[in-house]
């Protein structure tokens, strides 16, 4: 997202960092991962400041909350149409930027006006099958 | 998910009766669902007891939990690989039993191993479709 689409919301110092953050860490960050970096700039901000803000970019659709690592609520700045990879060993995310063109079953779905599709790949990164290896030849 | 596997888990009436709904209703339920319906049987069974099972039922394997509404939680007892078509009108979601085989860009993606996919389709059901036709005739 870029900085200067954020004319609609108030724009304290605060919420500037975690949008800062957010576009600089690919890392698709939880609000815990947020809070930490950002709170090394501005002591005094709260979790709960730092929540609220990501659930109102969320509201505004200046970020994206991702499911992909269950139970755990992550977040993404980038709004260009891609798909995710998790590593299930280390839950690190990945972005698949690739146009995958899916049909629905036909006779089923007669008339259903698709929109849209995202994908959620699992799978085990290089990193952590090479560890495996690793350990294994222990 | 069968009722004979829960027998690592305590079997009071109140949970066989969530697990019974859910077997029964392919809607995809929120807990607020499953409450409103099981506690027709059950008077005095609260929201939090649904709730509290469901989460037990998910830690361990017995439902899914669904994300493709988002902000909502949403549950499935067919532990049968599929994937979701959700209307974003009614926000009614369908099952998909197809079987996409999807390939990560091989550049980036070298070495990567892949166990699962599951896709997310978003769009307009035949239903909603009508409605709006109907509506824009008047």
């Amino acid at each position: 997202m870029e900085l200067r689409e954020l004319t609609h919301m108030k724009q304290t110092p605060q919420r500037l960092a975690i949008i800062e953050y957010l576009n600089e860490n690919k890392t698709h960050p939880t609000a815990g991962d947020v809070y930490k970096a950002v709170s090394e700039r501005f002591p005094t901000m709260s979790f709960a400041t730092v929540y609220n803000t990501l659930e109102k970019l969320k509201e505004k659709g200046m970020v994206v909350e991702l499911s992909i690592d269950t139970g755990k609520k992550r977040f993404d700045s980038d709004l260009r149409p891609h798909h995710h990879l998790l590593c299930i060993r280390c839950r690190e995310i990945f972005d698949v930027f690739q146009d995958y063109q899916l049909q629905l079953p036909e006779d089923e779905f007669k008339g259903f006006e698709l929109v849209g599709i995202h994908v959620d790949f699992y799978g085990i990164c290089r990193r952590c099958k090479d560890l495996e290896t690793k350990n294994g030849d222990l």
